[in-house]
């Protein structure tokens, strides 16, 4: 068993390390995990990924094996790299953090915390890397996801991504996080088993290859498969392969089954689609449906549905699971209070030479206006600071950030997988028109409210 | 624990029981994996991830879990999809395919076969997800690393990529890959204990941050991890940070410690570059190496080579991890033969509308053809047909695909990382020129011989 706590890089030990020996190590301190741009230029974000973060609080710790590896560490001069005394307090270490986190779901935006992690100085740092890992790819997926449900208009999403996911993990947690943003199903069966996700599947181009020919191929999957008839069709010629599955379907007809409809694999998606709609109501069967794929995403999608494509379901892979466009959510987590002996919170600001990196001092929450029941902006406030609450009239608000960690310990109820979705979906729709689409034109207020400024 | 045999798309399980109902389960196939195209427009892939089929053969199983699980899936008549007797064959069902593989850290090429599967045609179909799941990742990011190790020219390339990769197991077989494709080291901590890779790393902006000062913050540093001491400069303002760094490493100096070096993270990494190696050799620590980091990737690199930029050790995270420009590979794989009731075997061939998709009969191995020490061209052959060696005087040759399972048990021994990594460096060296430049010009020669043809 690998133990989570190794999931770090080198630099997060040292540190610790160093503070403990300059008896910081227990100085409490606050860190934000914030992203500093939308994904794919895009206008939203959804926040997805705290549903591992409860394995995270219940099983962080160092084991004897992880101290005699880190013992084997050695410096630019050959010698230890870490005190024994000091692995001896890792190997006793319990969190003892406190987590606030925008739930699951929500739709998120630049700068906005989507963890604040309060805590020992130590323990804060000990958790920057895996915290990071655990949030970033999963909001980058859900986010996608959202935007290729958008441009399907309704239309359901299949996703089918492992074979080509970034590592067996990857594949797993992008079919969630797709879940998360929309997708209705996945090819996973992993995922299906672990997180209850439906499973889909039609059959692969071996299937075909391993009989005589394609009508034989289909009247055999018919014969022993006739509750999950999806024909693929494009193994050597998609149109011929449309009538085969016409042929196979009256079969299945006679016999009371239902042809549940065929997928396209290849070619010009748009016109292929249109010609076999065609063949298909012919022959009666209006209700079959047309599965699509083949390297889809949003724009893709867009561009089909504005040909006019016949095509009811989309199955997307390799797009979808790795977030080909931008495969990487550039999150950060930055230390932005640290508590004196005097008892006061001292905030802490990065500067640097390059602007768009500088953080913003401050314990943050967020806040969420709400007027005649649409999202109209959210304020990033101190939460110390007093402030003008600047709720008019007919606004709400809701304070986005909640406890899922306190002293170490898990204490969140999270939604059911399925509530995330709706909350996705929700979210989504309470947000103005213009950010949602695939190229936003405006940007959603977020108001950054300095600590001891008041809100004007 | 997850069964690795669930890693799988729904459509395998379904045609592998349509293959057990048909009696077709048994007959014996051959499929090979291989890509259509090179990553990143480049001239060669390093083919990696074998180490993880090892575990894959030897737990290959069905559990309990697993078949009540399957159980419970329905067809669009909301009646069972899965026969019960078969799911009893799949609870006792034991490997017993042949898998031909070429080594790891081997340069390949477009339609030469990574691995070649041959076994009972359900067992090769239960397969593809998870191989290609396995194979795609480890194989894009090795090739990554090992075309930005070439731009780098020498220079020591740390992977930092974790807090960034697509999950965490994606940042543990990323950090293998990388080292695979020459990298030099990780910052990730499971990876170093994993699988032996040296682990590195410098401190965080967050410790600067958590003193009064940024040289107050390097002191306390030396003082405390005098062996470890590379001190990122750009918390506040990088020439300052460098003069700070010096001021330490003067203090270390005095105390017989070596100041190893400086960080540079943000701004114009050529310029600030040159600049702080003159203040470092001025102030006499000419040893002190610079560190560069922030969204390195290949080209970034060769720029600031280009540009004069004094870096000697390249922190590469996000980019290398994810492998930023294309983060997938669309390696396939493809029912290439199958066993007749005759004992022949049948040549399958995938034609498609897309000539691009068009699939390669035979049973395939792969002949590398050396000419005075180089690399001179790569065939593509099938083992059933005689054919011309065409091994010219002073030439010699290597078949690339050797057995590592035989009849489900895993029998080969592979080399030490390391000496896969050497592999890797090796062989670029045996290839042409023209083709590890960032952008080849021209191909490396591989001839495709179809079956039943001889060659020429």
């Amino acid at each position: 068993m690998q133990s989570i706590s190794m999931r770090t890089d080198l630099y997060q030990l040292t540190m610790a390390q160093g503070y403990w020996k300059l008896g910081k190590d227990q100085q409490r301190a606050v860190f934000d995990l914030y992203f500093r741009e939308h994904p794919f230029n895009g206008g939203y974000t959804i926040v997805c990924g705290l549903e591992s973060l409860a394995k995270l609080a219940e099983h962080f710790c160092f084991t004897k094996a992880d101290i005699d590896y880190l013992s084997t560490l050695c410096g630019n001069d050959q010698k230890p790299l870490f005190y024994p005394d000091f692995l001896q307090v890792l190997l006793t270490l319990q969190l003892t953090i406190n987590i606030d986190a925008i739930p699951e779901g929500t739709a998120v935006f630049p700068k906005e915390p989507l963890l604040r992690v309060e805590g020992p100085l130590w323990e804060c740092q000990l958790l920057e890397t895996v915290l990071l890992n655990l949030i970033n790819f999963p909001t980058l997926i859900a986010t996608k996801a959202s935007r290729i449900c958008h441009a399907a208009g309704g239309d359901e999403i299949v996703e089918f991504g492992l074979r080509r996911a970034q590592g067996p993990d990857g594949g797993l947690t992008a079919s969630r996080a797709a879940f998360v943003g929309g997708a209705s199903s996945t090819s996973n069966v992993l995922a299906g088993q672990t997180f209850g996700i439906p499973v889909k599947g039609t059959h692969a181009h071996s299937w075909v290859m391993a009989f005589k020919d394609e009508q034989e191929a289909f009247d055999a999957y018919a014969e022993v498969l006739p509750n999950n008839c999806i024909f693929l069709v494009d193994t050597y010629d998609s149109l011929k392969g449309v009538r085969h599955a016409i042929q196979t379907g009256l079969k299945l007809k006679a016999k009371g089954h239902q042809f549940v409809g065929i997928r396209l694999d290849s070619g010009d998606l748009a016109k292929l689609s249109i010609e076999a709609r065609k063949l298909l109501d012919e022959a009666g069967f209006s209700e079959a449906i047309i599965v699509a794929s083949n390297e889809l995403d949003e724009y893709r999608i867009a561009k089909l549905k504005s040909e006019g494509a016949a095509i009811s379901v989309w199955g997307v892979g390799t797009r979808l699971a790795t977030a080909y466009d931008q495969p990487a959510l550039g999150g950060v987590y930055k230390l932005v209070a640290l508590r004196g002996e005097d008892g006061q919170w001292y905030y802490k600001e990065k500067r640097t030479d390059d602007v768009r990196k500088k953080t913003m001092p401050g314990i943050h929450q967020v806040r969420r206006i709400s007027r005649q029941g649409q999202f109209a902006r959210d304020i990033v406030y101190d939460i110390y600071t007093p402030f003008h609450l600047q709720v008019m009239e007919e606004e709400t608000y809701e304070d986005l950030l909640v406890p899922i960690v306190q002293n170490g310990k898990w204490i969140y109820n999270p939604p059911s997988l399925i509530d995330i979705q709706k909350r996705t979906i929700s979210q989504i729709k309470l947000l103005p028109r213009e950010i949602t689409t695939l190229t936003p034109i405006g940007h959603y207020p977020v108001i950054l409210s300095l600590p001891g400024a008041s809100l004007l």
